[in-house]
């Protein structure tokens, strides 16, 4: 941190937000002015309805700056490239998933890996319909806001400046921490170890690809509860390796 | 509190949003769903631009009934009738006036006088300069919602919001988060398992007995940070066994 930066603002730089197929722009730019109120800057946009669009920059009011340098892209995969820790907030409760916060737990878990200088995510879905179990599944962490159960249906640029003041909290409190852990996996080390351990499961013969029984589901949220580090990925992949090498001695 | 009914409500039943002089109708729509979502029913105007107005209904969404049972006042003292304590949010900091509270230390001394049985008003001003210092002096407490100081015009909805949901947690605490994890593993069923994961990774080769390099630690502590589900152990158990005999075949 540079010398008289405010506190909290270098975690804050490495938290994006991804809206992922927005339908109104004005909650784009609602969302990315609420963002901006907060300390955040980086928006991710998953296929937009519209955008750029004048209702979005009408709405941003003073942070239209912050929509000229949003990234647009066509998939979850895209907008998490490179991240550590991606939180996907839903309204619904869900039977398989990963591990579930509320905000301020989401924000802690966020600033607290954001300290060991990873980059995080916080995840939005439609405004109708939320993320599909197939986003949420490529989440390491799940939140909610708390909210009236016979009324939960929060706007989309609302959840995010719940979510964005959660976190503005957590981080202008936070103190840097000890390295107690080597440097957390990135997407693309976890996707590489998924791929890897389904391929091997299907050599093995335990996971029939034609009747998965959502295998694969269940071992994502059981690695993402674990938070894996980018050793403990080679490791595994090294014991998957070695099984792999193993049976096919036997073929 | 009658029976069944949820933790909080009638707090927050004491509490009332007043909004002072709104401009945009879509604001007070706005504001109207965020409280609905965080379970706040009482909402107050006074001397709103327009209203009511088809731009608040839409944007009140599921909340035009919250509209319908809204009060429009022509003075702060009406629209105060009845208080125990009015608190004043605002983003710009003043020399003289009642004490300040961040929006958290706010929602709880509301909550705290709510559980007296008394009245509290939760109070905002204009869009464009919050509330005057006349209307300030006539609130006992002010609060500000923590921002980033380069940037701190939050949407009027979104103070609403975020103004809301901290009173919601101050009320109910936050919701328990649902059980949706099956029993965890037994210390016997943990045993069990990298006991049979030593075994496998010595007969594929990859674990070698006279150079274990610490890597059954290395394990333990892994899937000791995703705390294992009784239910994910046999699974992992499965996974060792197709492994083993795939293995076999080739030896």
């Amino acid at each position: 941190m540079s010398m008289g930066e405010e506190p909290g603002t270098s975690l804050l730089a490495r938290v994006r937000i991804v809206l992922s197929r927005p339908t109104h722009p004005g909650n784009i730019g609602a969302a990315a002015r609420a963002m901006k109120t907060m300390g955040l800057s980086r928006l991710v946009l998953i296929e937009p309805r519209r955008f750029p669009d004048p209702q979005a920059t009408a709405l941003a009011a003073g942070a239209a700056d912050l929509l000229a340098t949003t990234a647009v892209c066509d998939s979850l995969e895209q907008a998490l490239a490179g991240t550590a820790l991606a939180i996907g907030f839903t309204a619904r409760r869900r039977d398989l998933g990963p591990a579930a916060h509320d905000a301020r737990g989401a924000a802690a878990q966020a600033v607290a890996e954001a300290q060991t200088g990873a980059e995080v995510a916080l995840v939005f879905g439609t405004e109708m319909a939320g993320l599909s179990n197939e986003e949420l599944i490529r989440c390491q962490r799940i939140a909610h806001i708390p909210a009236d159960p016979t009324f939960s249906s929060l706007n989309l640029a609302a959840a995010v400046q719940i979510a964005a003041y959660e976190l503005r909290l957590a981080a202008v409190g936070a103190t840097p921490l000890g390295d107690e852990r080597t440097p957390p996996a990135t997407f693309e080390e976890l996707e590489g170890l998924f791929a890897h351990l389904e391929s091997s499961l299907v050599a093995s013969g335990f996971l029939d690809p034609y009747n998965p029984r959502r295998l694969m589901e269940r071992l994502r949220r059981l690695f993402g509860r674990a938070r894996l580090e980018s050793q403990e990925v080679n490791i595994l992949r090294g014991m998957l390796a070695a099984w792999d090498a193993a049976g096919r001695r036997g073929r």
